[in-house]
């Protein structure tokens, strides 16, 4: 359709931006919140207006490719004027997702699991869990932070309840992660938040993001030992 | 130095291990903890061998990519034997870093920062936080889960204390990450695990891990936008 990819070039209605939107590279959108919190940052201090160069020296990244990756939000700066740092607020944080709802069920009532119950400033950034669930009889029937715990083999009944909950956060210990996965997929979630350090598989059309700490942590520890190394 | 280099290359003594340890490229240990929980996985469920065709299968990464990865880490699978379960967990546990003991300190005791002080699976990791800093008078003086608060002005004398401590985890507001961070570097902290979405700059020498929850979160949002799109 030669007419919507012109659309979607060149701006075009609502939809069409959206559209625009996901032909973004995941690298220039890995480094979105970096822009948003910066030029929140800027906007708490009165400062109205940033160029790319000061974003640039601000968080470190070169300032061709700041304008770059602005640009693929339709965020274009003024010659010698700038970005408007209020705009850019609003842009990046509507563009990222931060000013709708997302609601989800938490998996896996552990230490982890427990702690993003609890964790309310995912609420902030678009994320609300509606309902934690286990296994474990000491704690179905719960709450944890005024969210209900529920036994796992209750999911289907409660997504009848709740349509609007989509997203599954994974934080069960992976003996059962993959086994989580299935019934998960299978109940109707689109998009599985793994925290586990375990590759869970998902047929196509699932979305899944892994935030292993764990593998966070091996990689601080591998630089700190290569750098005592150097030095030694 | 050849001979060094050589010792490298071929094994050599233990420093020689470490050394080469550093030269594995970062897509690389991003997979080991991969493969250090499924081969944990097998382990519990009691199989003593597994090829790396089926690691590959098991986690959806390619089997020569899999041969390479664990290379590094001089695991060399035996023809038609594959490799030893038991040996696997217990030379990339060890070479993450996860059975020796490091101490960290944290910074900011919000929702986040609270959550991880509550989070005791880090431990089972290597990863001890052995006291948390922040400035509200409501909070320093308490403990979370054990663990002591001070006001982070006497971070300088908790140093001294502490001078096994070396990695501080950043969850404090955007608008004091990067003086917090000034403020680590100068009493010390040689690693900083930043949490928050602000990209902080530190000297040459200073490890920082990025582990922001929001991008991470944002990329689930336009994942899963661009794929109601795609079906609309």
């Amino acid at each position: 359709m030669p007419t919507k990819k012109k659309n979607i070039a060149t701006g075009g209605h609502a939809k069409d931006k959206w559209q625009y939107s996901c032909m973004i590279p995941e690298p220039s959108l890995r480094r979105l919140p970096w822009y948003l919190s910066y030029a929140k940052l800027l906007q708490a201090d009165g400062h109205t207006r940033v160029s790319s160069t000061q974003i640039a020296q601000g968080i470190g990244v070169d300032s061709s490719l700041v304008a770059k990756d602005l640009s693929y939000v339709n965020l274009n700066g003024r010659t010698r004027v700038g970005y408007e740092t209020a705009e850019m607020v609003q842009v990046l944080d509507t563009f990222l997702g931060f000013t709708e709802e997302h609601r989800a069920f938490l998996f896996g009532v552990g230490n982890l699991g427990a702690a993003l119950l609890e964790d309310r400033g995912l609420q902030q950034f678009g994320l609300q869990i509606v309902a934690g669930f286990d296994v474990a009889p000491g704690l179905v029937g719960t709450c944890i932070g005024d969210i209900p715990i529920y036994h796992v083999d209750t999911l289907k009944e409660q997504m009848e309840q709740h349509p609007d909950v989509h997203i599954g956060i994974l934080t069960v210990p992976i003996q059962t992660a993959q086994e989580t996965t299935d019934w998960l997929v299978e109940c109707g979630i689109h998009a599985i938040w793994n925290f586990t350090p375990y590759r869970i598989a998902v047929p196509e059309g699932v979305v899944v993001q892994n935030t292993s700490l764990y593998a966070h942590l091996a990689l601080i520890f591998n630089r700190m030992r290569c750098d005592r190394l150097m030095h030694d």
